[in-house]
């Protein structure tokens, strides 16, 4: 399981004033807190705190200090995206990386996937395009063997690509979990070797009370269906233990007592 | 998600000793907490304590006694079968009924699909024959097609009909566990409507350390599958969490805040 810590994201108001005030403390913090829950990849997203490529170049370099761990560039803005990749490679140098991410709709597929060819990312392919986000099942196919297609065709290799389904929150939307992870199912299918499947987990327990519960319980589901990659609150310990037992299970790590531990130490 | 108590089985200490000595206070006990649990059906074995018919009338009559639940009659001894249904009619009246359980071999599975249709319960079929238990997928698809194609032949329809894929321990037959989902997910598609899908979940614990986690992971895992019956510890009030989101992400059952106490209610 690829495992993206979402935690600085400047939408949580701690990193969004670290952001602004430059304050390299609490990013550096969580960037360490989140590599020893087992983080592969942490994401840096400016949220709406800023636009400016000064900050996201210093949000990066600031991360890159902290830890070796990878990053995933998370930014909707292609200009934005752009300055930041070359940060990433000037600051980390050969590091792995992965790019949040792209839709499936022409005018960001295009260039997002030149992008993940040049800087040498992964690249998260969000199934979604100008129409909007699908409600079924077919569509959510559909764009997402379009994105495999368009980065196969540009020289990503399956293992760079990532297909998004896009979950949706339970509590508004309940009847597209059955469609994400029959899509999850689909996507596992689309090559051999398949792409990775990454979800934002998260939004599965939007506005929801049992926000824990539900998300260790969707994320489970997910891996079922062949999600192997997600973006979510690596801190929650129990939601690891739920990852570490389904892995268990899927046979992709090996069984031993203490399994739990051994997962933890992993990261 | 159809939930079988499974504690009313002289295994247990307390429960082969209450049958020993005709101590009606401990299965009684057993009775009403499962049911308030949420028990759709209890489970009532004798285990290894006693092979008599007299015992197995008395277990029944007094788990009939404590609650209007539905009994699920385990035995694998087809005269001692054959008396329980017999007394479980006169005791209980038109109270729905699972038998647990067939295999495959023919010896058993003929006489035991009569007895369903005689005694209009729903039956387990386990995936197992003379040879053993299957290790791979098609076997176990197999042996549910032809337990499913029996026992339709008989008269009964697809809702009396459980196939159980015969879930492994994790911690020795590790391998086994993707084999069991992906039978699963085959057998959920062998008819339309399809049989119930039943699994005895606290084996794919059996000796771990975690086993409370492995078995709720489990279980979601096999519901994601398409399971949907399990005869487990249903006083584990995390396990039937688990189980009420996972309806919940089915949609299954309508999601609200207080999910979960209505699904505690339901019992």
């Amino acid at each position: 399981m690829i495992l993206i810590g979402e935690r600085i994201n400047g939408s949580f108001k701690d990193i969004g004033a670290a952001i602004k005030e430059k304050n390299k403390a609490p990013i550096q913090d969580w960037a360490r807190k989140q590599t020893e829950a087992g983080a592969d990849y942490l994401d840096v997203n400016l949220g709406a705190v800023s636009k400016s490529p000064e900050d996201f170049h210093w949000l990066i370099e600031t991360a890159c200090e902290a830890v070796p761990t990878p990053l995933s560039i998370d930014c909707n803005k292609l200009d934005l995206m752009r300055v930041a990749l070359e940060a990433y490679r000037q600051i980390a140098g050969a590091r792995p990386l992965v790019i949040n991410s792209t839709t499936a709709e022409d005018s960001k597929l295009m260039p997002l996937v030149e992008l993940a060819a040049q800087y040498d990312g992964g690249l998260i392919g969000v199934v979604m395009d100008e129409r909007g986000s699908p409600q079924d099942i077919d569509r959510r196919v559909e764009l997402g063997a379009k994105i495999f297609a368009v980065a196969m065709e540009a020289g990503l290799p399956p293992e760079k690509i990532f297909l998004d389904p896009i979950v949706m929150p339970l509590k508004f939307m309940q009847e597209q979990g059955k469609n994400v992870l029959e899509a999850i199912r689909q996507f596992a299918m689309i090559s051999d070797p398949p792409p990775h499947i990454s979800i934002g987990l998260s939004n599965a327990a939007s506005k929801a009370e049992e926000r824990a519960l539900i998300n260790r319980t969707f994320l489970v589901m997910a891996m079922t269906a062949g999600c192997d990659a997600a973006i979510c609150n690596v801190m929650d310990a129990e939601l690891m233990n739920a990852v570490a037992t389904a892995e268990l299970v899927l046979n992709k790590e090996i069984y031993s007592d203490s399994y739990l531990k051994a997962h933890r130490k992993r990261g």
